[in-house]
């Protein structure tokens, strides 16, 4: 890159937020996925305004952008894989409104997740979307990867909150998209545009999320299965039977094992499967839907049942499902983590065809998720400086795709495209899906300066 | 238009099914908005291939195509303001599927709102919105619209319910957008580019829409209030308590008096406003929801407040509701119907404004609406044959909309822009958000074939 860009961007955001010494450029090479690429300068706007300025900058020397939040992603999105400026948004970290009288909430894009999710209890309310990652993903990475998690059976995901933001496009102007409030806009919502678009579309830089009630009880249940193919007929039985529980998620054995040796809490290690299910509502609600939660379960073969109705017990149950990322981290180095995503009645056959195909490739894999919204994570456990190995891993992936797909499902529940399941998109959009993705890319980013590599832009 | 394009119409899809008669053409000149323009030939097509065929044909002689459902749009999205085709989508009336398992129905676009409504009850699930129109409106036009209806309050607007679908775009190329099932497909939601798109950017053939659970029980109130402010103000003052009631409708006085005058049902004439407020869920959470509402009522100076809980009771309060359209056609033969739109806690301010308007210009306004959802239905009763009239209309209505704007509103709460707002669009969009409108319009439909002169296209 230039000298010349380093220069301006030093002017432009101020010396002390433009790093481009080697040590800096490491630091921000890569996310949570396993491949690293360095960028030329790491740069930190404090405001739109100096963002507009980079994005026109970055147009006119042609050098690409990549946005970063907190680089927790899970497809790669934050990765400059072609070099140039790492723009990172951690500054703009202002919880800007609160209004409870319109259940919205305005927040910059840098907001921890987390920090918002508690702004918003305090003040009454609820945001439901909880990745598991909350604790340090930003509220933007949340938007441009259209993050769900746990709560999403109930509540759905990141999407199901926007009511508008404000962008950078790609030519440096900035647009408000949607609306502020709950009620239709003019048009299409071409908000939604930028929900998912991995950091292609557009910097997002003002986001406006709709609030809900907050719950004022809940309960959870953690169910116990010999067998993983009961489990899985569980999930699909439990929403066929009407029963929409706020959190529906899976555990095999592998993960079960492997959290038990990481945690040490007492987890049934000789199980196939458990459940880990919440409900909640009002309190007399809850009491109604545990019962069904238990009968379903106990249907469809659930051997025990624990139940946790005080905050330090339901926590108890949780802290297992939490552990699951650093205890497999723990089993091997290298943990490459699918989120291949299937209508709910084919979680069953989604749980089999996992099965087979580890045992085919021969490879260590976890499955767990949230079930509940057919969104399984198949992770397979392995060690990325064993290339035989991860020959079989790549084709145990694309097979893992190949699966879903079949099954009606796609290729991502809510980790997103990145550069990891891009050269796979045009198995989901068809052609001329694809060819309308491009187009649309093509026409928003006429240089591809955004976040090039990744989604339709690979 | 050529001879050529009519007799090749009538090859693809048989002459029974081409009109180019005038008196056929009149027919579909125009829809629930005041002006009319004939389309040059009226064409039915029977599955998703013959539209394709049809949209290549009208690409390569360059002729409009306008999209048509039932033509019950208020905001004259079906009015082919530059001639050419009118697309009649009503032989697609299939409901394919509605999948009680994954909760998911795959719907033909002309099925008609309130038979998949019937469809999916007797299937024991629930499709929430609820446009007044839905016994006469299309899914297809409703999606195209966005409709939103009394229940978007509680249960959000079509959008909420549009998982995907299948989309023939401007080169005669068929897409599917979306995923079938709730879950997130991989990058941006395409699908949502249609919603609200008003027959501008693809024409829609399949839908696939989320079904939610049946609520056991509902009940309805009918609180009168004295004074219109003390009505407004309950439906903020709701809001902000926390209690989301299923639907918060308004009506005001003349809209009282028409309605009464029109059935004869002993609405309280001398009120200032009323309000239809109803709640469900379980059988005992509504009764708890019922006192409070009533107890808020009683805050804010509800004078009186019948309750209903059984069906035909139910039925009895919502029936002047319904009759609001044809009442208020009895009155004055023009009814320019607004739907702009303010954040709930804007409602009393907005009521207030909306009366000034209409003592300014000397018009009969009506007002009622979706009181809830911050969506209020200004209605002008006036003669479209007294010109002078008119010329205070638009000012009126141009006064109206910025008003809404003012206040943070919007133009259109769920009628759509269409011809008619089409001049008003760049106030609430901003120029860039206008540009970026215009930009994606272009970039998909480059030659401007599909319902020209209406949106970003205007
Ligand atoms: C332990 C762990 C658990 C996880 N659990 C979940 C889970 O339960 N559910 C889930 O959905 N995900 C989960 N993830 C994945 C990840 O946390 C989410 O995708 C999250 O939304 C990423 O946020 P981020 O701020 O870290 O974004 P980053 O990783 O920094 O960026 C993600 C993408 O968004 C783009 N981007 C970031 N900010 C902006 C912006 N302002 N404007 C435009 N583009 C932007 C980037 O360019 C990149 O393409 C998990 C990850 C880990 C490591
Ligand atoms: C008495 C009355 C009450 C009403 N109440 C409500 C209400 O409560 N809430 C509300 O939101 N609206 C209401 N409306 C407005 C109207 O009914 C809605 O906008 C409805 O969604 C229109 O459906 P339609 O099938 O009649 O569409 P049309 O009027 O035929 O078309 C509307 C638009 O959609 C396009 N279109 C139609 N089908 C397709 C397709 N398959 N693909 C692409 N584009 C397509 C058309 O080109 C046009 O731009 C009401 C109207 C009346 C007359």
């Amino acid at each position: 890159m230039q000298q010349q860009v380093i220069t301006e961007l030093k002017r432009l955001v101020g010396a002390q937020y433009v790093m481009d010494q080697l040590e800096d450029r490491i630091c921000y090479s890569f996310d949570a996925t396993f491949r690293d690429f360095p960028p030329d300068v790491v740069v930190k706007p404090g405001n739109v305004a100096e963002i507009a300025a980079i994005v026109k900058l970055a147009g006119r020397y042609n050098v690409p952008i990549t946005a970063r939040g907190a680089a927790t992603g899970l497809s790669g999105g934050a990765v400059p894989v072609k070099g140039g400026i790492s723009l990172v948004l951690t500054r703009l970290n202002k919880i800007i409104d609160i209004d409870t009288a319109n259940r919205v909430a305005v927040v910059e894009t840098g907001v921890i997740t987390q920090d918002f999710v508690n702004a918003v209890t305090q003040a009454g309310l609820f945001y439901p979307p909880d990745p598991a990652s909350a604790k340090t993903s930003t509220i933007g990475g949340n938007i441009a990867e259209c993050a769900g998690g746990p709560r999403g059976v109930k509540y759905g995901i990141t999407r199901d909150y926007v009511l508008g933001m404000e962008v950078v496009l790609p030519d440096g102007s900035v647009v408000e998209l949607g609306n502020k409030f709950d009620s239709e806009m003019a048009g299409p919502d071409w908000g939604m545009l930028l929900v998912g678009s991995e950091g292609t579309l557009g910097i997002i830089t003002k986001i406006y999320l709709k609030l809900v009630d907050k719950p004022s009880a809940k309960q959870t249940l953690l169910a116990v299965f010999t067998s993983l193919d009961d489990a899985a007929r569980t999930v699909s039985e439990m929403i066929a039977s009407g029963t929409i529980p706020t959190t529906l998620e899976i555990m095999d054995n592998l993960t079960i094992c492997a959290v038990e040796d990481y945690l040490k809490v007492g987890l049934p290690v000789s199980a196939e499967a458990i459940l880990l299910i919440e409900v909640d509502g009002s309190t007399k609600a809850i009491v109604k839907q545990a019962e069904h939660v238990i009968k379903v379960c106990r249907q469809c073969g659930a051997t025990e049942i624990q139940t946790a109705s005080t905050p330090e017990d339901i926590d108890k149950l949780w802290q297992a499902r939490r552990a699951i990322s650093p205890a497999c981290g723990k089993i091997n180095p290298t943990k490459i983590s699918e989120d291949a995503t299937v209508p709910r009645s084919q979680i069953p056959a989604m749980v089999r065809r996992l099965r087979e195909i580890a045992q085919k490739y021969n490879l260590k894999m976890v499955i767990f998720g949230h079930a509940g919204d057919g969104n399984l994570h198949p992770n397979i456990l392995s060690n990325k400086h064993d290339h035989e190995e991860m020959e079989r891993v790549e084709q145990a992936v694309a097979e893992l795709f190949k699966v879903a797909l079949e099954l009606g499902g796609t290729l991502s529940g809510e980790h997103g495209i990145g550069y990891m399941k891009a050269p796979f998109l045009q198995w989901e959009t068809g052609e001329t899906g694809f060819a309308a993705g491009k187009t649309i890319k093509k026409v928003i980013d006429p240089q591809g300066i955004l976040n090039p590599g990744k989604l339709f832009n690979a």
